[in-house]
């Protein structure tokens, strides 16, 4: 008998039908043996509908009331689940995130789990319950309401699979697993098998959709084997789990993209200490990230540095950089919207040398010019003209021999 | 500085423009140098939409997952008003039942308030807050949530009163508060200025439908001062409240009405020990509250039973007191949908003798045939055939001066 956590989004609870198709699949699971929790979204459209309402009273909502009505949409879903789940003759049982308890932070809307409890549900599932609990929810510890952020139900899963020790995390969405690049670009686009935690944080934070960001690192620290796969059909999907050593044996696992990205260069900036923390910490106070930064060694006590920022903070970013590059006495900005920032991920980077060159090969190829680089471990990313993205995936995908890769692992 | 509850109902925060006029009215209360408690029903129309998702799930839904659906609405009204009152400037908090707690019993659905919390809610009253308390709902001491039964707002707002021992707790509503009959039917009918808490049961459970029983029966056992008021206009409205010496100089305070009951005679029972037992055992067992039972003397061994069921219950009651009849040797059963029942309440006939026979004497010089009588310290009911129900209703409040009462009291 195993202890599985299936999560299902917004799309799969939207209507009545559509909850009583979830309620069919996670009978089916307990009927084959295994205690079952399942942590679910709000209805699709539910969350923005509130979210609007709060929007007439004011354009900027206090963070705790916020929380206090968003959160009612994983309540109506929890509830109508577990009543279908009871008129199909099973026991079932709904639990709200402070009822489990799942405690957090008082950061309200970007709430972050400190502990859950697994008492009450662990006699309800000991004692035949199917277990059904609000994503996206908890409380901290004064009982005031909070909310982990959008995609928030993800983590609440991972993060009960971890506190229960569940044998397995399935998160259940609309595409059947996670892909070794964009299928819409690379027809050839497999499915990869399995996947390590670093891998799909860098798959993730890429670009790559799937999985919300803190989940996975929350299944990392852990060790919860997470399964993403296809709420539409049975296939197995993509097991993000800790590294081992068929994955080494893989050079790169995925080519991904990101086009919501915009570089700005200063130029000439007098080659002094402290002058990058005066560049930056404008932003840092606008609440801008900064992604890439690349800083060339000087010349004659000059410099010239480049960066990115999300392309919905460009123009403020942008403004705020002209301003500090006249009081640093820098020599004039130059920025670029036109970029697209590819990356190969892959853990076998680690023990294999070469995997970067090869890139940089791969592109040159085809005349694509490489405009910043960026390296970890495991991953490298290229800036390079967003006019060449689609190119540049396909020849990556297929240099690195990814359709193959995904045809073995089918 | 007075603390002040006050509760607004379904149409008063039916839409954002509806919310924001009673956060201007609970700002005005504020601004007078008052502590103010709000609280709230959820938006008219929502209960009965989550209702209608959850019968199209099953028919008959479980109590407990009920409650979780139910209970989103109020929480989705106090984030609203909470947030409105922010952006208005001031300091406000919303309340949950949990985070007070109002704990309540378990029994589902219709849950009975056990406890109420009072220290979080001073603290923040205390430091310049209006707080905003979802009504309807509470939880167990299992942290199960829990709803009162509709109309739970009007308890839950007496209870909060009590519990804070606040000064006054007003119910604002689409009336301008108690009447001394229908004024539907008696366009004379005036205003009450106060009323007792006996008095304002007997009219609330006989038909007049401002405020729920059982707020009137906590806010009699706790003391707390009601105010019935219009959430339209400014008017003082109806106090209910201890009785006092005024209001015993006053026979009748009101008329009441009720046609929702039909009429069960059994003829000819054989009067022995434990017979009436044994003909509305089974009437209890199918939850059918029967409401006036009249029993005549024997003759010759034999006596007619007569009581009156709510119009609703009548044919399931008919047919279980025909079978009972048979197996009691009773000679049949005879039944009548078309009465009314008429009242006359006021704490004054305690101290006057001659209310119930005047009552009786205005009824007979209409040509009026009272089928039944029933009485009580503080009032006396008559049914009577259902179409002189306006008739009665006229003459008898014409005749105790109702209308005149209510002149003064203006």
């Amino acid at each position: 008998m195993a202890l599985v956590v299936q999560k299902y989004g917004g799309t799969s609870v939207g209507t009545i039908d559509r909850i009583q198709n979830v309620a069919r699949r996670v009978a089916k699971t307990h009927a084959e043996g295994n205690q079952v929790i399942v942590v679910l979204s709000a209805m699709s459209g539910e969350t923005n509908k509130l979210v609007g309402l709060a929007k007439e009273i004011c354009e900027q909502p206090d963070d705790r009331e916020y929380d206090v009505l968003v959160s009612t949409g994983e309540q109506v879903t929890i509830s109508l689940l577990s009543m279908c789940l009871q008129s199909m003759g099973y026991k079932a049982k709904s639990y709200l995130g402070h009822q489990v308890p799942i405690v957090t932070n008082s950061a309200f809307s970007r709430a972050r789990i400190e502990h859950i409890g697994d008492e009450k549900i662990r006699a309800d599932l000991d004692s035949g319950h199917i277990v059904v609990v609000a994503g996206f929810q908890g409380a901290d510890c004064n009982g005031n309401l909070t909310t982990l952020g959008r995609g928030g139900s993800d983590t609440s899963a991972v993060a009960v699979a971890a506190a229960l020790k569940a044998d397995v995390c399935e998160i259940f969405t609309d595409v059947d697993g996670v892909y070794t690049t964009d299928p819409r670009i690379v027809p050839e686009a497999s499915k990869i098998a399995k996947i390590s935690y670093d891998e799909m944080l860098e798959m993730a934070s890429l670009g790559a959709k799937v999985l919300q960001t803190r989940s996975v690192e929350f299944a990392k620290k852990y060790g919860v084997v997470v399964h993403v796969r296809s709420s539409f059909n049975d296939n197995q999907g993509t097991l993000v789990m800790k590294e081992d050593s068929d994955m080494e044996t893989v050079l790169v696992s995925g080519v991904t993209y990101n086009k919501d990205e915009a570089k700005i260069s200063v130029m000439r900036v007098p080659d002094e200490p402290g002058i990058a923390s005066r560049l930056f910490l404008p932003l840092t106070e606008e609440n801008i990230t900064v992604d890439m930064i690349i800083q060339n060694v000087s010349h004659e006590g000059y410099t010239d540095l480049t960066f990115t920022v999300p392309h919905g903070d460009f123009k403020k970013a942008l403004k705020t950089v002209e301003q500090t590059s006249k009081a640093i006495g820098a020599a004039g900005v130059l920025s670029d919207e036109n970029i697209a920032k590819i990356s190969i991920v892959g853990v076998g980077m680690r023990s294999h040398s070469g995997v970067a060159s090869k890139m940089f090969q791969v592109l040159s190829q085809e005349g694509i010019n490489i405009q910043m680089i960026s390296t970890s471990e495991i991953k490298v990313s290229c800036i390079i003209d967003a006019k060449y993205t689609e190119l540049a995936v396909r020849v990556l995908h297929e240099a690195f021999g990814l359709g193959d890769q995904g045809a073995e692992s089918e």
